[in-house]
This record gives C-alpha cells, sequence and structure tokens, in this order.
C-alpha cells in the first residue's frame, strides 16, 4: 500500500496538492475533507458571476472541458476521495490522526496519515461591531455567498449599498452593484482606494473613475456600527455619518484559518501557520499552503500575508512534489496583483512606496504617463506607471500601474525583475517586445526604468504632483511652466496663478525673456515628455533651479480648469 | 565651446543619440546628416499606414503632440542641426571630418567632429535577379516607399500582388493589400511562414489563417526571375512556377549600411559594423548603432543581426550617454519580437528550436495549449506556447507563441527571464499577475515552464504532434488515445485508424479492458490537459509504454476531420 495522506481544505491549494501528488505517486491513498458542499471551483470568479459575465455559478465549478469538478470526478480522474460537508476538528499528531465530522450525518471520522496538508484557507474579516449580525450583510467567499449575494443584487428592495472597504474584491464588486443599478457610497478606513496596492499619489484616476459613475466615496473613516431591526437599515461610521442601506457588502479582508493548526500545536504567527520552504509546517509530516500560511517577501525577506488563488495554486504543486519526494521549494512571493475596473486597468507588484520606506529603504520613485502602444495606431490608450527602487543598491522594490491601457505585459515584466532580485538597469534592459499596435518603440516600462536611473544618478531635478502641490501649499515661490501648445491649454489646465505659458518650441528664445532666474521653475505638459526636455532647456541656458513635474497633466490629481 | 558631434543618419538611433547627448551635455555642437527629406519618423507605422489604421503619413513624423519632427523641431527644442537630403560621402578618420554632399545642391560639406556616429540603417535585400528592376517591384522602408505602395494599393489595374518572403514586415502588410482586396500569393523559400520566428510545428496556425483568406502560399521555393516589358507582369519560381502579377512586394529582409563604414577602414562583420558593449566601433572616436551593427545574441554570446526600432532607440541612448562621458553599456539582444495577423498574435523572445539546436544546445522544448485568461471568463482566447530550453543546464532559451490570446504579457516575461540568464525554475516561479478577466490561476506560460520540468526530469513522457505524426508515418504501432467527451469528438477528430475513443472520466474503468498493454499508447484532448492525465492514469495502472501528445488538438497541425 502507498503512503496515506489526508488533505484538509478542498478548493485551491488542496486539490492542487493531492492531483500533483497522485500524477508523481499513483500509490499514495489520498483523501481531500472539504466542509463546503464544493470542491476545486474558482472561488476568484465570483464578482464575475455577480456582474453577469459568468453566467452560472456551475461554470466555476466546472473543468475547461465542461465536467463538474465533484467526488465524482475526483475519484473517476484521479483516485482522489473527496468528502464534501465534513469538517476536521483536530488533529491528534502523535498517533498522526486527523478527526473530522460529517457535518449532515454527524457522523465522526477518524482517519490516519502519513502526511497531512492543510489547506484551511481564509475567511472574511468580520469585525466585532455593533449589529455585525444583522441580515443584509454580505461577505463574498464561496459559492454561496456568491448565490446569496446575486440574489440580494436582483432584488428590487435592495437600492442602496454600501461597501466598507475598498480593495481588490470590493473594486470587483462595484462594477456589478454598479451594472444592478444600485446607489452604492463606499467606506474606506484609510485615505485612498486600493491602499494596499497603490500609494496615494497614484489612486486617483481610480477615485475619479468611481465618482463620475455617481459612486459615493467616504474615504479615511472606518465603520463604527450596523443599524437595523431585522436587516441592515443604516451604516455609523466613525465620523459619526449615517448612511441609510438596505445593504452592506463587507470587504475589508481575510484572515487566515489557524485555530486547527493552532490547537494541534503547530507554530502560527499573526500572518498564518509558519512553514520552511517547502511548505513543511513545524511538524515536518504536516504541510500547508495557500490562504492558511505566512509568506516570505522575496524583496525584504519579511513575512507577509497574500492570500491569492494563484500562489495558493503554486504552492499545492510544492506540496505535491514534496509529498512525492521531490524536494521543490517555494522561495516567496513579491505580491503581484492585477485588476480592472470600469475602464481601468490596475496592477502592481512588490512594495508600494509607503511600504518600502516603512521598511527602511532608500526609496526612490518615479511616476510617468504615456501611451500603451505607438502614439500613432488609434486606440492606443493611456497609462501611469510607478517604478519604485532602492537608490542605494539601485534595486527595483516595485512598480504600480493604472490607467485604461495595457497594464499586464508591464507588470509581468516587474514581476520577473523582482523575481531575479534585479536593479533598474535590469529592468530597462529587459528586451520588450514592440510593434506598433502592441506597445511603443520604447515601452514606457522602460521609459519609467530611465526615468527612475536619471533621478537615481541625479542627472535631472523632478517632482511628482503631490510634492509640487506640497510646496504650493507652503506658499514656495515656484514657477509651474507649462510647455503645451496654446489649445492643449485651451481644453485644460491648473488654474493657479503661478503657471507660465511658453509652447516647448518657443522656449529656448523666449525663456531668458519671460522667465525669472531667481525662482524655481517645475516644466510640465501632458504628460511630461516635453515638460522633461523643458528643463534640460533652461538648464542648458543657465537657469540655476529647475525641475520637470513627473507625468505632467496625466497625474495631476488636483484642481484643474477646463475649457470648451 | 563643447565637443563637435556628426550623427550620420536620422531615423530612430541617430536622433535619439544626438537628443540624449544634448540633455546630458547641453554645450555639445550636433549635427544630424540624413540622405532622406525626413528625419525620426515611425518607419515601423509604414505597414498600418497601407492598411488604413494611420491615416496620414505625416502622423509618422509628429510627436504625440502633433508636432512635426523636422529641422526647424530639431533646433527650437533639441539644439541640433538636422541637414536633410545630405549624404556623407566619405570619412577622414585621420583630420576626423565627415565630407557630405548635398543632393540637391550637388554642395559639398566638410563636417569636422570629436566624435562621430554611425546610424546609417539599413536597406531591403534585392537580389539580383532577373528583371529585379522592372517597375511594379516594391520594398518597404522608407516614408517615400510607403507613399508609393499606398499608391499602389489604390491603383485598380493592380489586381494580383505577390509577395516575396513571409516574414514580420510581409506579414504586416498582407493585412493591408487583403483589406485593399487583392489577390495575394505569397513566395517564401523556407518551408513555413516566418521561418526565423518561428519554428516549423508551431507556424501552421498562420499557414491556416492565410489560406483561410484565400491567399495562396507557395513554400520551400525561391523566386527565380520577375518577367515584364514595362512593369512585372510574372514572377518565376525556381520550381518553374509562373504567378501572374502586376505587382510584387520584395520582403526577404533588410542588409546593415555598411559601405561608408568599410571604406574608412572600420572593422565590419557579414552581419554589420562590429561594436563594443559601449557602442564603439574599432576607431574609439566612431560610435554607430541601430541596423548597421552587428549585434551581440545575449543567450549564446554570439554575433546576430537584429534590426529592430526598439533595439536602435536604445543603442541611441547608450551612444549618447558615452558621448556624454557616461559608461553606459549595450549587453546584447534576446530577439523579441510581435507581431499581429488578422486575429493572430504571434511572439517569439530568444532562440528558436531550430537555431538552438544549430547551435548545439541540450535541446528540450514543450508546446502548451489553452487560454488567455480564466476558462469561465467569456472573451478569454486559445493560446500555443512552445517553450526551449538547455536541458543539461535548465537555462531558458527561447519561447514562441501563437493564436487569438494576449501573447505581450507572456512574451515579455520570458524576454524578462531570458535577460537574466534564467533557468525554466526560475521562469516557473515568476509570480505573473493573476485575475479572471486577465489570466488564468496558472498562466500558461507558468504551465509551458512546468511541463518543460516535467520534461526534463523525465517525469512524464510526450511527444509533439510532429513527433507523433512521424511515428505514424514510420509505421510505428502505436495507439493515439482520444480522450474527448463524444461530443467534442462528433465535432473534430484525427482520422486515423489507430485513434481509439475513451473519455477521461471512463478511462480508470475501461483502460485495461479496451487498450492492450504492448503497445505504446499517445493520450491527447483539445489542448492535452486531460491528455496528461490520461497518461498519469494509464501509468498508474501499470501500461508500459505511456505518453501524450503536447497541445493536444490545438497543436495539430495535419488531418483533421470535422462532424457537423
Amino acid at each position: 500500500m502507498g503512503q496515506k495522506i489526508v488533505v484538509i481544505g478542498g478548493v485551491a491549494c488542496g486539490p492542487k496538492a493531492a492531483a500533483r501528488l497522485k500524477r508523481l505517486d499513483p500509490s499514495a491513498e489520498v483523501i481531500i475533507l472539504e466542509q463546503g458542499p464544493f470542491v476545486s471551483y474558482g472561488a476568484c470568479g465570483l464578482p464575475f458571476f455577480l456582474g453577469g459575465v459568468v453566467k452560472e455559478l456551475q461554470e466555476l465549478i466546472n473543468t475547461p472541458a465542461g465536467v463538474p469538478r465533484d467526488p465524482h470526478f475526483f475519484k473517476a480522474v484521479k483516485d482522489i476521495e473527496v468528502l464534501t460537508r465534513t469538517k476536521a476538528e483536530a488533529i491528534d499528531r502523535d498517533k498522526k490522526i486527523v478527526v473530522a465530522r460529517q457535518l449532515e450525518t454527524g457522523e465522526i471520522l477518524k482517519l490516519p496519515y502519513d502526511s497531512l496538508v492543510l489547506a484551511t484557507g481564509s475567511s472574511p474579516i468580520r469585525p466585532p461591531l455593533e449589529g455585525i449580525d444583522l441580515a443584509g450583510i454580505y461577505t463574498l467567499k464561496t459559492l454561496e455567498d456568491g448565490r446569496a449575494l446575486k440574489e440580494a443584487l436582483a432584488n428590487p428592495d435592495i437600492r442602496d449599498v454600501v461597501v466598507v472597504g475598498l480593495g481588490l474584491i470590493a473594486l470587483e464588486c462595484i462594477e456589478a452593484l454598479f451594472k444592478a443599478h444600485k446607489r452604492i457610497t463606499v467606506v474606506e478606513k484609510l485615505h485612498w482606494p486600493l491602499p494596499t496596492i497603490l500609494d496615494e499619489d497614484v489612486a486617483f484616476p481610480l477615485k475619479e473613475a468611481l465618482e463620475d459613475r455617481g459612486i459615493e466615496i467616504i474615504l479615511g473613516e472606518g465603520v463604527k456600527a450596523f443599524e437595523g431591526r431585522d436587516r441592515v437599515e443604516k451604516v455609523i461610521t466613525e465620523g459619526g455619518r449615517e448612511i441609510p442601506c438596505q445593504m452592506v457588502l463587507l470587504s475589508i479582508g481575510v484572515r487566515p484559518n489557524v485555530d486547527l493548526a493552532r490547537e494541534a500545536g503547530l507554530e502560527v504567527g499573526p500572518l498564518g501557520i509558519k512553514v520552511d520552504r517547502h511548505l513543511r509546517t513545524s511538524d515536518p509530516h504536516i504541510y500547508a499552503g495557500g490562504d492558511c500560511v505566512e509568506s516570505r517577501c522575496l524583496i525584504s525577506g519579511k513575512p507577509v500575508y497574500l492570500p491569492m488563488g494563484s500562489v495558493a495554486n503554486k504552492h499545492g504543486r510544492v506540496i505535491g512534489d514534496n509529498l512525492a519526494g521531490m524536494e521543490s521549494v517555494f522561495e516567496g512571493v513579491v505580491a503581484t496583483a492585477v485588476c480592472r475596473l470600469f475602464d481601468l486597468n490596475i496592477a502592481r507588484t512588490g512594495l508600494t512606496e509607503k511600504r518600502a520606506r516603512e521598511m527602511g529603504y532608500d526609496v526612490v520613485s518615479t511616476i510617468v504617463a504615456g501611451a500603451d502602444r505607438a502614439h500613432y495606431i488609434p486606440g492606443q490608450n493611456p497609462l501611469l506607471i510607478k517604478l519604485i527602487a532602492d537608490a542605494a543598491s539601485g534595486r527595483v522594490l516595485g512598480a504600480q500601474m493604472i490607467g485604461p491601457g495595457d497594464v499586464l505585459p508591464r507588470v509581468n515584466t516587474v514581476a520577473a525583475v523582482l523575481r531575479s532580485y534585479g536593479t533598474i538597469e535590469d529592468l530597462a534592459a529587459v528586451e520588450m517586445a514592440y510593434a506598433p499596435p502592441f506597445a511603443p518603440a520604447i515601452d514606457l516600462l522602460t521609459t519609467a526604468a530611465w526615468a527612475t536611473q536619471n533621478k537615481i544618478y541625479r542627472l535631472v531635478k523632478s517632482y511628482k504632483p503631490y510634492e509640487v502641490k506640497a510646496k504650493i501649499d507652503r506658499g514656495e515661490e515656484v514657477i509651474l511652466l507649462d510647455v503645451r501648445t496654446p489649445k492643449e491649454v485651451e481644453a485644460v489646465k491648473i488654474p493657479y496663478p503661478n503657471v507660465v505659458y511658453i509652447p516647448l518650441g518657443k522656449l529656448r528664445a523666449l525663456a531668458l525673456e519671460k522667465l525669472p532666474r531667481q525662482k524655481e521653475i517645475i516644466s510640465f505638459c501632458k504628460i511630461s515628455l516635453r515638460g522633461f526636455e523643458a528643463a534640460r532647456i533652461l538648464a542648458s541656458l543657465g537657469f540655476p533651479k529647475v525641475a520637470y513635474m513627473e507625468g505632467g497633466l496625466a497625474a495631476w490629481p488636483f484642481e484643474k480648469e477646463f475649457g470648451l
């Protein structure tokens, strides 16, 4: 007989570990315990089921060939036994037995194992606030959650919805709520949307996209309480606002399910079950992976929590390998994420600037704006890229991108460079694919790397829009030099009195006459390609204090005045 | 006074070098000589002008802000003097003087330099065939070429067009010819389309896409002669075919323009002007970059010729840095390329399998098929990925991808891994972005890396469709096991007598009864995800000779029988 393996958890990491093991070691006897009624489903597809992109929940259960991944499938195809509605209740590590309960019959099972896999996943955080248990307060995690939410969306009595927390899942759901014609208010404790994904200075297009669609956003305030008789009727914020609603979507993150591991005496940290590079827990006969474990950040080496379906699947494969005697390792994560909201694509990999600063890096960061394809190709879309590096070592620390432009080719490139501990030089040297319908000759990511190099080498001085605004707010005597054409200026401008307008083509001729030498001059244009050029021109003309504003108007989140 | 710099060539590398230098060293006196009437234009956009995607040639000359990049622009904005219609005729390296002729007036200029930049570009190859100088034989390189071709496309007397050579530019133009309702015949000397970009085993979707649109393809035959009285009327192939036509598009590649360098006594190889990592020629006062130089392949370390606009621009920046005293280097190329034909996206980076074998690598390669997004998201598109690695070291050597699916995120990831000399393990470990509308939880590229690992570790045996076909053609007694559902089989199947049909879900139950143990069994499905699973099942049941067919039906380029 082969080794006996028990896998606790049947969504992503668990089935993957079981399947990989069976492919490598067909003699293994594998049982998967899953407390829910479904296994191995595409939980990440739930927001798209809500939005009607995915028509039936069943599609999230089926294989690409349309076969349901149910216990019968696992038995027939993979020779794996799956027990659904079966909850593991205790682990006897001495006897190497899992005690489980069949939730419908109450039957107690005692399952011996040679090796055990914990893939217990995560649960949505439900803070112990007043009224948290009222009906009408939803989270989205399981297929059952998805079904319940879908019904709520179709319910005409539910008009006003409050979304609590503005993270990835919330964003994906907001589009569904909007399509269902709900009146939406979003409450986010931090001061900008997607606060763990984006830095504040590149989050504004997201805020604008929400506001443009009439979605109210309350930032910098948490929820204090939920009120209502039978159902939720009101959300009370920490600032004392009362938001009437018939439904709440709670989306403030998930927590690793670690009770079973902790009760069994395994080492558990605040970010999940502790595992080594082989994903072995403190008990060498027990592996753990997916949302229930603590990850290691490849960039900082620090513990981090990253509950992602993609990572869970990779964990599963590594565990399967190790169970079969192959010494596979999982080195860590760089936290790549991507999402779409309306016409905006948003992506991040690595550390945010905020996080990098908190960790003590000598941070240099740059924002660039530009098009995702050759500028003469219709359908090219704008994009902002923010790149974060360590000035001392030149190492890339992270990147963020946002805009209607194509983010995936860029974020994956940075993720690959992060994986090889690359520098900004390494990133600039990646030979990204070029053809006009796909990318500009110099990809915007390469431009971002070059701009960061220029900054590290102090070849050019530049400020981010936030830094420019702070200078103005502090009353510094700076001149903003707008070098766009009169026609562009007519359409939109920064309505400050200290803006001077000289189109780039006339700057060499007019600068000495029109611009004072004693003040700091910060040049910009639509995306600050010309703004950069203008700063170089002024420097070459001997102006002593010159900088350009990174990203130009495209990255300017503050007041704008629109013309006709 | 600053250093005097003369730049010969005004399209991509030259202006970039000049502009970068001036930004770093405003005191430099820079002159660009360009023999054509235009400078710094988007030559790569020409095929899209032909196809009407780009409406006016002027758009290829303008900056993103709509300002023409003409001599006035270079003077006003960049303080660079541009002399168009001016041909450099000789370099006196002792006196450090360039002798140039103004093509319209015949005036001879003698331009002294401290450093010289050669960015002389490339010219389309026009083989010395009979009739090569007949009217109606076009190439596409300059704006003037583009204008002439556009007129030809609009000419109703031109109905039949022969495209000679099936490379990147040819592909981009074929779509324009097709849209202009021309009858198109393509003649390619090698045996499959895009022969330097794709291996034969993944080129078939391209062939099918052309044939589906009534485009005739003649492979494995070069052109012997062109015939006609005043204009071309006929193309004669090496095989003796006579193809009547009123127009020929010659697209068999370009050659570096090295005459000037060679006459000046600089070191020139068969692939272009020889340069070091700083892009310095054999004369330390002369730099060269762009299409006129020989590149170094980062993977093999061998010389290679890669005339690409993106590379030329990067060369320009490195030259500008070095002219300004910064020790920038250009390490080499990995030859990333991307193009689109109708609904197919095609990309390559690194070495093809053919090239890798020629170079003596211990090649392992894998083909995988799958979707570019989560399988339950409507609008996901299929893709084939071929990955090439060195089995001995595990190093990634290259990748090819083709299909309606999104190639850019995948090819850029491989390009980044190639740049860091990464292994298949490194590629598999890249944390690619995941969200259902963007990518599957396990990206198809990660799947390709895993499949290659399985192959290197000899965990599973697999054959490519070409290898399977060769076995059958040799009369080997193999069984092809199709594990798709009856409904799928009804729609399309491989019409060979040695195919056995058992749906995956029934394989464990029926295998021993239905399949002979003594024959080799090669399983497959639509994409061979189930095919792979089937091979594992058979192995676990003790079948001694089992393999799966990589990529399944999606990668099968041979006979297929379609049902209703």
